[in-house]
């Protein structure tokens, strides 16, 4: 290690324990330890341009540990991206740009939302699909215009986690030999030593999984990381995982001690740590000269690699026009032209038709026009209805069907990188109720607000036999609090094209909701489709006389229930009128004069949805007119246990009868 | 392979394929395959006996491969069960014993719910570790009074899903011996061949992991398993994985194909399968004779299982008659007499104190009392302050300080595995927001009515810092949408204590959601807790006047917020009413009358929860009126994120005034 490394990595050190000092709360641990391995895949491998920091072609790094942020910001704020000195010290200040663990979007330079541990490194894996996807679509003989790496520096707890499990084996399956991870093998948790609980084999595991492992036995040895990385970048075929063995609280008194994890040393400690390290006590958040001047170079390196990139796409562009013109466009992440041109429009004579295999047919029509929607199911393609036909699997070679495997939490996070990474629309697809094992993935895409596609079929007890355990009832509307969530339920074949519309369109992560049970088709010139899912909310049918006496307000396949129960009702007397309310979400942003024309006060309501009745309140107004399911579902028949749970005509007849009479 | 077992073997296979057949629906390509395995686990290894499945220290058998049901059924049948011909011919149907997936306690003989891929395994774990708990425990030099294997059916799903990995990692590291999985590798799941996507070596995963893997490369080598099963038994140190290699749908026109998995063979396949195998195509359901007196055996064998262990334990009785009380009693799932002896009672200058301090308070204060509670954390102790003092880790030895790793899906689902076991108290714990990453095993907590204790800290934004990864907002009202969980959140440390008793005593899963802020502590003898928790929601305080204006329903840390609002108004010339609703679900279950007194008709009302508002329209009455979160938070010292967030006296005292003056 050279004088000028030890400067570099002990103001890496001493930047992240002055940011936890001064927060009073944080993470020393890792900055200290990992510093080292930090540095080297900085300083001598990261192609990156902090002065564009969504420059398409960079490596990525993703902090998988994120509770070590301070060591992540420091390395941003001196390799020159924006993120000042001053920023440094608002470290987990309100309304900084130095939270508590990485925030994309909100740092320049982070690359994902870590933290929540595991999910890091199968994003990462994500990313790296989809650089394989982009660079087996787009490059052609010597435009290589997507190539780069993915980095990620992963822990003990990060291994731990059952997701790094299925994102490892994933990425093993794939051979993404552009996936190079150094783990920060510290054999330290919270609770202690690994010891306690952590003793497999880690380096076996990685190798069962068809990964590439290096062992480095001292963080301290920078050459050994040094070759461990490029031995790692020359294996084309295997991911790697380079096991570099460090010392949580590296230098301080609480070295290899569960207390350097996640309080700040305080003041005493940090000022032995500094004078231990030979580093000066005063002032705080000091970086040498040195230090400044070596970490700069970066900046010069990173213009220097982007404008050779921009050349050599200028180059791709000129033999090349329309795919460089397609690539402009997928980057900057608007769908090309005339994207939605084949999506079909479905007639009563369609069907019936299940909302999955309608959402199926919309897949397969936007596969041609939108080269780059790719994804797949968790082992369930052909019940969720994702495979697009005429495409080959995404594999070593190129591909777009993704076989993600029994693994719904990676499937997620993988998706969540795949977004992260650009250029690709990605989805994601299992059953309605195993959307709980990717929850946590869920919740960072809304985050993050990650544009990802989520398809989840199965969505009620209608699903029928295969019981409660397959029978989502709390999903529904456990899902729609996810902040920055949206979540459609589309009640036919037509709607679920609206929803594709708005899905592509949006802004953020998407969950579509699909019936496996066949509905009928609502036919766009009977019902107002088209212009009514936009609004997430709309009038589907009024009475005949124009003036309901109740509204009944539906979601997916119960809109058809309350369209019978409306005739029932009509025949009764009774004028209903019959409310698709696809997404809660988007209804709420419309104006309230189209709330008011949708939902007029003073006429009562009745909500029906096949899923728990908490929340319902909302637009039924009280609890009595909520048609739900508060328990769990039964084996039967779908149609059996769709009527038996209460989601027949009679007891909404019944219910509205009781309602609209007062 | 005897003519005897070929016709046992086939008669599982038959009985399954003519159930999904008469159903129309399940999956007939795993019972047709690994029938061989089940057999001779069940034939010749599995103590049980039939006539009592309660029997505690019977082996206990897990199909973690729950879509296999049909052969589980069959077996349950054949050896004598209480599970008739009848029930079987009633596979998925509307009421029946035979759902789609086996469901506990529905169907005698069935230890676990399973269906959703991966749990099985892990609660098999969690089994083994009750196994050796109960064992260390209770049994003395000649009395192993619990001595019993565990043993699983796994499939390819199982092992993609990273609970697996949570579990057998865990599995390994606590060396379970007694823990025997056959793994029904058939190279085939929903999609197509294991090869598109599962191509790790799962075998060298598992040796990482510290188990004992052994091959057997033929499912109908009967010998070969039952020496694979023998060894594996011999082996007390590390849990053992037979990998035996079958074929899906073995016989049928689809054998090795994933068509095999989920669907019936269809009227002719099935027809042609049992002429292959030389089986009559009619009658339907047919038993042979020989096959119905060789599996009758097991009620024989079974009855005098459970007689010499009677014999034994009578023995044990007569030389430890109070740990054969005790272990009567803990079998029986009561708690000890005067169990709740220690439990303190909190004083205002005990305080302020977070509620989860209050909480590692009491749960040590039950620890001497309730030897049979036993749990920890996932790698959260000192923070969820789960740590029994005084008590050794549980690993090789005895000890009740589980230490989980940072495996909150396996800590969930091991925590599920104990309590099925029975005879223990099992606890798991993590944060708030990391509930979501067990969510799918909370939810078959839920469906099974486990009796475990999930212990859930840093319960708001106002953990601070560590920002909005960290930060649960969703979690508080989604755990509530979940069936037959009980969900508490107290207030101050002696609601703390009231909601330990509620768990203690609880006859299903309970969630406990614990502040990582200090609170201060609600007297008892000025505020009514003890009388008062045990409804799920009572009358906190009330004004001077003793008619309020407004009352203030709040949970939790709120309470506070509510107490302190509820003053200013006061002064304000608003009377306010403080209620606190640790619990929606006992609260729910009172009396109208009660309700009526904490809620009375034509009172407006304020909801303050720091979380999303998504129903709490329920009590609010309406939207305006709930206080709450629909936002991420955001990293910043508690407090300030608390008060930002719209967490503050005066922005309650506005709300209230507008709302109270109508």
């Amino acid at each position: 290690m050279t004088r000028t490394d030890e400067v570099c990595i002990n103001t890496l050190r001493f930047l992240a324990v002055d940011a936890v000092e001064k927060a009073k709360s944080g993470h020393p641990g890792l900055p200290l330890g990992a510093a080292p391995m930090a540095y080297v895949l900085w300083d001598r491998f990261l192609r990156h341009n902090p002065e564009n920091p969504s420059w398409p072609n960079r490596d990525r790094f993703v902090l998988s540990a994120g509770h070590g942020s301070a060591l992540l910001y420091a390395l941003l704020h001196m390799t020159g991206y924006d993120l000042s000195l001053e920023d440094l010290k608002q470290f987990r200040q309100w309304g900084s740009k130095t939270p508590g663990h990485p925030e994309y979007p909100l740092t320049p330079g982070v690359e994902a939302t870590t933290g929540p541990l595991g999910q890091g490194f199968a994003m990462g894996v994500g990313m790296a699909m989809a650089e394989r996807y982009l660079s087996t679509y787009f490059n052609r003989k010597d435009h290589p215009v997507i190539d780069h790496h993915t980095y990620a520096l992963v822990s003990d707890g990060d291994l731990m986690e059952g997701v790094s499990h299925e994102a490892a084996s994933l990425a093993g399956h794939l051979g993404l030999g552009k996936l190079i991870y150094l783990y920060d093998d510290n054999d330290i948790s919270i609770e202690g030593s690994t010891d306690i609980t952590f003793t497999e084999d880690v380096g076996a595991r990685f190798e069962a999984y068809r990964w590439h492992v290096q062992h480095v036995s001292d963080v301290h040895d920078l050459e050994a990381i040094d070759q461990a990385i490029r031995k790692a970048r020359s294996e084309p075929d295997r991911p790697s995982l380079i096991i570099i063995r460090s010392h949580i609280g590296y230098g301080s008194p609480k070295q290899d001690k569960a207390s350097a994890h996640g309080e700040p040393l305080g003041p005493e400690a940090a000022k032995a740590t500094k004078s231990g390290l030979g580093w000066p006590e005063e002032p705080t958040f000091y970086i040498p000269e040195e230090a400044g001047a070596h970490f700069r170079l970066a900046v010069e390196r990173g213009k220097k690699s982007e404008a050779d990139w921009r050349r050599l796409l200028a180059a791709y562009g000129k033999e090349h026009p329309d795919l460089a013109g397609l690539f402009h466009t997928v980057m900057e992440g608007r769908p090309p032209e005339g994207w939605d041109a084949a999506i079909p429009s479905f007639r009563e004579a369609d069907g019936p038709m299940a909302t999955r295999s309608a959402s199926g047919r919309v897949l397969n029509s936007l596969a041609g026009n939108l080269p780059n929607l790719i994804g797949g199911s968790a082992d369930l393609a052909p019940s969720n209805k994702t495979q697009l036909e005429g495409y080959e699997d995404f594999g070593r070679q190129n591909g777009r069907n993704v076989r993600f495997g029994v693994r719904e939490f990676a499937t997620c996070a993988a998706v969540n990188g795949m977004a992260l990474h650009g250029g690709v629309i990605p989805y994601g697809a299992t059953f309605l109720v195993f959307s709980d094992y990717m929850r946590p993935a869920i919740r960072l895409a809304g985050l993050m607000k990650t544009h990802v596609i989520l398809l989840f079929s199965h969505d009620s007890i209608a699903l029928g036999e295969d019981g409660p355990t397959h029978q989502p009832v709390e999903q529904l509307m456990s899902l729609r609090m996810i902040p920055h969530l949206t979540v459609l339920r589309p009640a036919d074949a037509n709607e679920t094209a609206g929803c594709w519309k708005i899905a592509i369109e949006a802004g953020g992560p998407v969950a579509m909701l699909l019936s496996r049970q066949k509905l009928p088709v609502l036919q766009a010139d009977r019902y107002p489709i088209e212009s009514g899912v936009r609004y997430g909310g709309y009038v589907l049918k009024d009475p005949a006389s124009g003036k309901p006496d109740i509204i009944l307000i539906a979601t997916g396949s119960e809109v058809h229930l309350a369209l019978d129960a409306a005739a029932a009702l009509e025949a009764r007397g009774i004028a209903a009128r019959v409310v698709s309310l696809p997404s809660w979400e988007i209804f709420e942003q419309q104006s309230s004069d189209h709330k008011q024309s949708v939902l007029p006060d003073g006429i009562p309501r009745i909500t029906l949805e096949a899923g728990v009745t908490v929340g319902w309140e909302r637009y039924a107004g009280s609890r009595d007119a909520i048609i739900g399911l508060d328990r769990f579902g039964a084996s039967a028949p779908g149609g059996v246990a769709y009527a038996e749970l209460g989601f027949n005509v009679d007891s909404v007849v019944e219910k509205a009868t009781k309602i609209a009479r007062g």
